[in-house]
């Protein structure tokens, strides 16, 4: 891949809430860090913050100020869990080695992770990020179906290798070779696209090159997009099919009972993959990841090359990753999400009647896009930015997504509760008065 | 990259030591193993080990049996190590989020690890494993030279990747476009090969082929080439950087001290690379890697292309990389490593003397090869299948290296001691004995 020489046309997915070196708030905190950590680093907000302490929904600066966290989907059960750290100092303290050697615990956590998904699904491969998780499945997707193509939506981000790096549109650089973008919803400008026939384009694009698609690559709540629930996706899965590719459904995201209606973001609408791809908030914090499909669909890569991930599916990663489900079951998180996320988007939806500045209310379960526009029906980018900075003033966390950066991005650990909601709500109802005014 | 179509032409790093469905040694876990994870995955010996514990060079397997560790790198400071194990559940009690806040720990530990380098290199980029680290310094480098070609040896192994599985020949597959290979010393059959030669050559391979030379990215101890630790560097080094380009020093199997007579591999060359990766050892189990160069090296890359790497650098990875380092510190591993390892060539020299298969004995510090043949001078390589599993018999655990699976890779973790040097040649001078019998 060869994206050199293509300029950044964009700053949107990791800079549009970044500190940058000659901004105020410097520090020595951060002219040390500056000066060790390679110019890629970036810092959130104006005023960066320095956390030191994390529990449940709460994050804490070294000032001691609670911060409520309505960002961080790693930390999906909560924060320092007490079950997921007692499971990770209890493995580290017996073993932590590779899957060369035979071991219950990867065996019995692939049979139990399995079990939630739909029947084909019945292979797991443990990676350490969901970047190794995707640029594994685009490798198995192309060897499966002997074809090349590969098709992302516009403000796609599956990753950080030089392979996924080509498909993550996002990051304003342009995709790689074999790859073609589609349009996502957007309910401001083009209100009744559809998705499905973006895709069908795609396919066609694709074919005027020589290609056929190997896979639809989707993160199926369409995050860096900002955040689209409502999809024709069975109408554009058949079409890759019937272009003999197969679907690689994204569930870094969306997946492990964010959205409340489902386990994972496919199952919103009914399609089943033939291949998933698992990451952030599967150790809820340890570095786990997967590749998920049919033993059928992983053959032909397997029989083409070896693949072996030493720090893939350790058992200190494995052990956090099996206590994470344990949460998710005990504490019902997933009805939890469905049942606080539609309270809070009850909250948004009144919010939305006194505020002009809030463009659209979206999501599921715990994970809602909040689109803001400026008085003049543009893109609230700009707005955007000032109010993810003045929650932040006011002890709340959160970020922007979408190809304007125009869309609050309100993805809080699971546990967020109704209270939680109400503060964040009222937090937003005085951070839009103020910028209103 | 399109590797389809090419037959895998050895088995050489993954499969050599490999239990396969349909050998003897099923179990019902072995089963139930093979239905729920990917073709893919590979297990250790003709008897697959069940390992449940680990502590120091020990390992003990499910009836309770105990295992010396000749083999595993990464519980480079000893399996479990308290000191390692306390960093990794106090800090996972406290927080573990990303690096877009401030944290003094990720700043204190580049600043610490840094110090360890030569002075050009001067900024770190935190990743999960050594295959992200050499992704992203492959592209690094080639940001920097405004080149493309990559140089690496014959059967190098670079990591997992779609990038770096093209420049890992070890893996039986080829290489990617813009790779060539360079043979590695051949102490058989080539005895006065240069090193420097081969890379001059590829370079003009990369010359016909319209290209020049972004990087010469090397594990300078060539593991998986059979471990080579004399090599005329500097001169392969100064070749590369008349064409253009830079020197990426992959540090995942030499690096923390290993060979005893330095720190890293590179230094044992004295040679300044203006990358570095580290990965495997760096953090004893927890899945951290680094990408080191001069923040000038790191500049055109970030200028082009943002980076981020959410479980790069995670407090829980830094915590426990942190505690390594002072383990290494504490313990005067690295001092360690050079006078056991001389030791234990010493031992394997007199074995060397006594059984004709012995061809060479050959490393640094507690990173050997020890490399065997059959009576009729050709290479080894069913011969040292059959050591590996006989030792693992006895209760020794190593595996092999090397073109042609001829070579004992002997690498333990670094506290392997005097008494565990003597067992190892105990074992093996039994094993021998039995074989030449």
């Amino acid at each position: 891949m060869n994206l050199r020489g293509t300029p950044p046309s964009s700053t949107r997915i990791l800079d549009a809430n970044a500190w940058r070196p000659g901004q105020d708030a410097e520090s020595e905190l951060i002219a040390r860090r500056v000066r060790v950590l390679g110019p890629s680093y970036r810092l959130f907000y104006r005023q960066p913050l320095e956390i030191v302490r994390g529990h449940g929904t709460r994050l804490w600066d070294a000032e001691g100020r609670e911060y409520l966290d309505v960002y961080n989907n790693v930390a999906s059960v909560g924060h320092t869990h007490p079950h997921v750290v007692e499971a990770i100092a209890r493995q580290a303290a017996v073993l932590t080695t590779h899957t060369r050697y035979l071991d219950r615990g990867i065996v019995a956590y692939a049979e139990r992770l399995l079990a939630l998904l739909p029947d084909p699904i019945d292979r797991a491969v443990f990676t350490c990020s969901g970047s190794e998780a995707n640029d594994l499945a685009v490798r198995v997707a192309r060897a499966a179906t002997g074809q090349r193509g590969v098709i992302v939506t516009e403000e796609a981000y599956h990753g950080n290798t030089a392979l996924v790096t080509g498909m993550s549109p996002s990051l304003g650089v342009g995709v790689g070779p074999e790859v073609v973008t589609v349009p996502a919803p957007d309910p401001m400008a083009a209100p009744h696209r559809s998705f499905a026939a973006g895709v069908r384009a795609g396919i066609e694009r694709l074919a005027a090159q020589g290609l056929r698609p190997a896979a639809l690559l989707l993160d199926s709540i369409l995050s860096s997009d900002g955040v689209h629930p409502a999809l024709d996706l069975a109408e554009a899965v058949a079409a890759v099919r019937a272009a003999g590719g197969v679907v690689i459904a994204d569930e870094v995201q969306p997946g492990f009972g964010r959205t409340g209606s489902a386990m994972w973001g496919f199952a919103r609408h009914d399609v089943v993959p033939e291949i998933v791809t698992l990451g952030k908030p599967m150790g809820n914090g340890m570095p786990i990841a997967a590749v998920l499909a049919q033993a059928a669909v992983l053959e032909p890569f397997s029989a083409g090359e070896p693949y072996f991930n030493t720090f893939g599916g350790t058992q200190v990663s494995i052990a956090a990753a099996d206590a994470v489900l344990d949460v998710l079951e005990r504490e019902g998180l997933q009805a939890h999400a469905a049942a606080v996320g539609r309270e809070l988007r009850a909250l948004l939806d009144e919010l939305a009647v006194v505020h002009r500045s809030i463009a659209d209310v979206r999501g599921d379960g715990l994970f809602i896009g909040l689109q803001l526009r400026e008085d003049d029906g543009s893109p609230g980018t700009a707005l955007a930015a000032d109010v993810i900075n003045l929650l932040r003033q006011r002890g709340v966390l959160t970020s922007v997504c979408g190809a304007h950066g125009d869309t609050l991005k309100l993805r809080p650990p699971l546990p967020f509760s109704r209270a939680d909601a109400a503060r964040l709500a009222d937090e937003l109802d005085g951070v839009l008065g103020d910028l209103e005014a």
